[in-house]
């Protein structure tokens, strides 16, 4: 606690500031007792079957998290890669002391009409500022799923007013639509791919494949599910294997396209990750998102690339999309977590007249957004995460060597990282195990796993501690 | 912006902190020429159509919005009705300036996995010190849409564990639902209302029904939809009409459900707001919803009570169905808005496992909800709002005497009050016309208007200006 308050003092230097914890440190096993008592306290109010443990996030500080057994942890997972520049960072910390931002955090207004003067400024200098190429057009909302759902809309909507050419609605839209019903609700849908994973609330819940327990239950709509590419590693081994899996996924994409149109369901809009991340670290190439891309172009199809988990640079670039080197790679791109602000990117022809909300986003997450991209350009860390992405991919193709029965298919793009393992009972040991020590990694799929992280330290703190460099999911 | 500086000053006192304005100030007419100017570069990056005109929120004080010229308003329109205790609430810079508070801002947790230390007791002492009667969990949310959403879902999942009894998903379940297919996405459905507003994410629109221009163009689901009483005014003079009126209403409810049931879409889940607010202020008497609340209990549905706009207060009770003075008022009651975090209660049974995000709320927004109750609490604003309303609608009654073709059905509950308008020419042009005399307004719905705020110095603002106290919509 000690350390927080120097943040407030006006002595305080920026050498002051600017401490890092030096390695893990642990006390007890996790859960501690703490949290085991504040468990029991809060599963009378809530369901609390996901919860690790609680934290001290006054005591947390760069890449290492704090429990409320005085656990110190360097943490991989980051707030399910939500977190962008660590904890604590000394930028946020002095932005909160400046008065002159104070209103911006008790005045929420309902940006959509009443946004504050300083609005289209700030949001030139933060979201603008690393638009996607052909995209000068931004729309903030709360969080990912929104953004997802109101993209999905925009597609609609853009979708029918093509449809309709010049013409304005016409009655019988109007009046059916009030009713949930064809013509003015059509028969329109989006078409996802198995192992996607765009978010929980209805809309998005559809295009959403990566596990069973997301999905059972909730009513959904019958919208086309094609193949995401199961690429065999390593990928110098299998190039001709790899090129036609994704040839086969390509032409599936087609069939569907045409097959639902055909069902009078047509593909208003393709929403795809550039890395399929809650679905198990699925990567695919270059050429495939451009193919697919093109695809989307040919059919009449809106692209929507979803950047919730990739954008922010745990890739190596801001943009995961910008892996794939086009000039047009997208009609619309979401983001959220990492970005602390949710919404999407669009093209002009996208232009979401209609779409609203109270909020439409907070303007006080923006004011950290804007300080975080500087942090991230001062201090490089698209170089680094690119340069910590290579030494950790490193350390898990050597240890899949070490471990050929149990580590498989290392994989990743800057620190966007995973490995598999050979089953669920090791994997979970090996979680387990690591956390003791100090590590706090995501699991992410059944019998796969994932690391991601963004911070100077990355290599040092992996590097110096290699034999628990994994990561393993339920 | 000099009286800012005064909260962040160790020797300020509460008597400084204590300002108000005392009344509105206009320097031009409304958007004014800076407004313009901003309205221009905003426009090359997002939709501008809604924008009403840009604030100075540094500026804004309590009860007065003022604007980037200088214009200072009375705002009875707070944000779409999500500012509970006006602007610059002293206690809420007082909470901005306690360096402890800095890092729930900074460090915003996934609150489903790694809560704060603190994180059960400020549950505890915001959001259940004003539990509805009969819940004792509630979950957070980021916003009303998502909050409907993960609400709608904890209904399907329930009713779906009713009918397998204490049976695990079997294999056909699991399989499904991966591709949006029954048994595992089953079809089933909400029951809601026409007239009704419950958000613009795919699910909650499905059960909204206010305005075409919400619905157009986005798929939907086939759900079944019943009539909210159109009651006639004066009540007194309309007791048996409207009385039949509800009947039939209540009667169309069981009918749907009977049938839905037969087509194999069961009703899950039964949702209504207290008072339809964005549908155009429609009201219904406590009878209605009890006799609803009954109906759902014995058709097996669940009762869902969506307090996004109704909740907080501005009815002079802290939520809406406590006029309907029952026990059991509801399986789960949502809100947002004036609570500053989305989220739902809910009774035991629907239990969400399941329900789950990246962030679940955000916990700098409960910090301010637990400053904003006990504000409530010893400011007396319930008995405000209660005392404001009676001179408010005390005061719309009087205007509808005295213009008898122009204005009608003068209603309300608390400052939740609306007046009609005889057609929208009128209505657009006595709205432009109070803007201009300092009196922000909101349009509610076609030829309809509400009035609502929530502040000390309401009775006086709109008492001594009555001739400004009306309101008017698109």
């Amino acid at each position: 606690m000690t350390a927080m308050y120097l943040y407030f003092s006006k002595t305080a230097t920026s050498t002051h500031l600017d401490f890092d914890y030096d390695g893990p440190s642990m006390k007890t096993t996790v859960p501690g007792p703490h949290s085991q008592d504040l468990l029991k306290q809060l599963g009378d109010i809530q369901n609390v079957g996901a919860i690790n443990f609680f934290c001290n996030y006054e005591k947390s500080r760069g890449n290492y998290l704090v429990d409320v057994d005085d656990n110190r942890m360097l943490d991989l997972y980051t707030q399910i890669s939500s977190i962008p520049i660590g904890y604590n960072h000394p930028a946020l910390l002095k932005l909160m002391s400046n008065p002159n931002n104070m209103s911006t955090f008790v005045n929420r207004p309902a940006l959509g009409i009443l946004p504050p003067h300083n609005f289209p400024d700030k949001i030139t200098q933060s979201l603008l500022s690393v638009a996607p190429s052909g995209m000068t057009r931004v729309q903030t909302m709360a969080c990912g799923s929104c953004s997802n759902e109101n993209a999905y809309k925009a597609m609609f909507i853009w979708y029918r007013n093509k449809e309709r050419g010049k013409n304005t609605p016409s009655n019988e839209d109007i009046s059916t639509c009030m009713i949930n019903q064809a013509p003015g609700c059509p028969d329109l849908s989006i078409l996802s791919f198995m192992g996607a994973f765009h978010g929980r609330t209805m809309g998005c819940l559809a295009t959403t494949h990566s596990k069973s327990i997301h999905k059972l239950d909730v009513p959904s709509f019958d919208w086309p599910i094609a193949p995401f590419p199961r690429l065999q590693y390593p990928l110098e081994e299998f190039t001709r294997e790899n090129g036609q899996e994704e040839a086969r996924c390509l032409e599936e994409v087609e069939d569907l396209i045409v097959k639902w149109r055909q069902r009078g369901k047509p593909v208003a809009g393709i929403v795809i990750e550039p890395i399929q991340a809650e679905g198990g670290d699925n990567h695919a190439s270059p050429d495939f998102f451009r193919s697919l891309r093109n695809i989307a172009r040919k059919h009449g199809c809106a692209f929507h690339v979803d950047e919730v988990q990739t954008g922010g640079g745990s890739t190596g670039k801001f943009w995961a999309h910008e892996h794939w080197g086009m000039d047009d790679p997208a009609d619309i791109v979401s983001f959220s977590k990492k970005l602390l602000t949710g919404g999407y990117y669009h093209k002009d022809e996208l232009q979401p007249y209609r779409i609203f909300n109270t909020w439409m986003g907070d303007p006080s997450k923006n004011l950290f957004l804007l300080e975080v991209l500087n942090v991230i350009r001062r201090e490089n860390l698209l170089e680094q995460v690119t340069h910590s992405g290579k030494a950790l991919l490193d350390g898990l193709q050597e240890l899949q060597v070490q471990y050929p029965g149990i580590l498989s298919c290392a994989r990743g793009q800057g620190t966007f990282c995973a490995i598999d393992v050979c089953d669920d009972e090791t994997r979970n040991s090996i979680l387990l195990k690591t956390r003791d020590k100090g590590i706090q990694l995501i699991i992410v799929y059944f019998s796969t796993c994932v690391l991601w992280t963004w911070r100077r330290h990355l290599t040092v703190s992996l590097g110096g501690s290699s034999e628990s460099m994994g990561c393993w999911a339920p």
